[in-house]
């Protein structure tokens, strides 16, 4: 993932979640030669185990600058994601595929893209790389083509950039119609450091290290692409919730 | 401006900036028979006078709730709002029309305009109030009709409400071709009590009080704006600074 620094080196803004993929998708960007600068939202998640990852992402992908923004989206109250509202566990694929999830944080992507947007007229970038996959989170009508798609027409009009010096902005969305098999296995193949990702939804800290909980939806998706992926996962599961389920249980 | 509360009032969520153009626009909104919930967003400028004048307004209206969310788009860099960037001083009106200014913060209204879905989504408001004006911020692309319609198509894929119930959201931007005269007018006319506003890019504290400064561009435009609907100015400028400018000066 070694490239030489170019000065005519297109630029992107890379959304990192700490998640694996959100780094997955920035890797394959990184992968066709762009050079980053990646940015994490604080909108006032429930831990911070993932800004710690999303750091590590961008550092082994090499990022011109990586910065966090806070957005206090618990202000607006509405998702498990930002309130006391529990994160569901134990939840089979039927349940994890119905409807929009109580983890949807209303207008989430919209403020993320909103947020790197800004930052890609600052830098001079015209991509901006969003992780969103379509298939295993179907119920957020924020991961979807037609949205990334209206996101794209808003951009050029939105910016001194599209409207003055005839910027074109493209999101980019590399794995939206990936199954999360196909993530894990384009991150092993770009050399991605998956075991640095986060992706659970209420990780656990023990001795100073964060676990994934290996219950919640998001931890259930993980381990099911890295089995389906036939793939060693090198994830660390809070062992009192999450040994024994790799194989049979929620994941 | 006082209503009766009802059940089936449509609701609107209103961005207040704590200026002259979202108190009105908001008024206007308020006129048309909406309840509204109010929403200042604190996005890294460089006083806090206007929060105060935002709550002032959002009170005067008698809003369901008031809300202030933090985004620290410093962070990003790249405006004189937000950075060490000097505010210009003092400019002519034709200064003022030319190009983008550096005050200009890249998708600052495409940040607010997704925190403002985002809540209109919890609350269940299918209007976002904006006093975006094309006429005097002509430099801002993103204080245009195409931008703003092109910010309700986007709403209408990005949400749950928009893809799962139908909702229709709608971007209200009452003022977008209005003078800053008819603004004024417009604002008398509704009762918004124009002295709690606070337009000024950079405000100058003076024993507990905020006085606008009467040399930014903001100040400029309004102080044009009253005198051109030849109404009386309550705003307090700073002495030193705005005395005698207001008839042959920036303004």
């Amino acid at each position: 993932m070694t490239r030489t620094a170019d000065a005519v080196t297109p630029l992107a803004v890379a959304l990192l979640s700490g998640g694996l993929d959100s780094a997955v998708a920035a890797a394959s960007v990184v992968a066709d030669g762009r050079d980053l600068h990646t940015l994490a939202i604080d909108y006032g998640q429930r831990c911070h185990a993932e800004f710690h990852a999303a750091h590590a992402v961008s550092a082994s992908l090499g990022a011109l600058t990586h910065r966090v923004v806070r957005v206090d989206l618990r202000a607006l109250g509405g998702s498990a994601l930002t309130s006391d509202v529990a994160v569901p566990k134990g939840r089979n694929d039927h349940e994890i595929g119905a409807g929009v999830p109580v983890t949807y944080v209303p207008a989430r992507n919209t403020v993320l893209l909103s947020i790197a947007l800004g930052l890609a007229e600052v830098v001079g970038a015209e991509e901006l790389v969003i992780g969103a996959n379509a298939l295993d989170y179907s119920g957020y009508p924020d991961c979807r083509g037609p949205y990334l798609r209206a996101f794209e027409e808003l951009a050029q009009l939105a910016t001194a950039a599209g409207t003055e010096r005839g910027v074109r902005f493209r999101v980019r969305a590399p794995l939206l119609d990936m199954s999360k098999a196909d993530i894990v296995r384009h991150g092993l193949a770009l050399g991605v450091p998956l075991s640095a990702t986060m992706s659970c939804y209420d990780p656990l800290e023990q001795s100073g290290e964060w676990l994934h909980c290996g219950e919640c939806d998001s931890c259930a998706l993980r381990r099911r692409g890295f089995r389906e992926a036939a793939a060693e996962d090198p994830t660390r599961y809070a062992p009192e919730l999450g040994a024994g389920h790799g194989a049979g249980g929620a994941g």
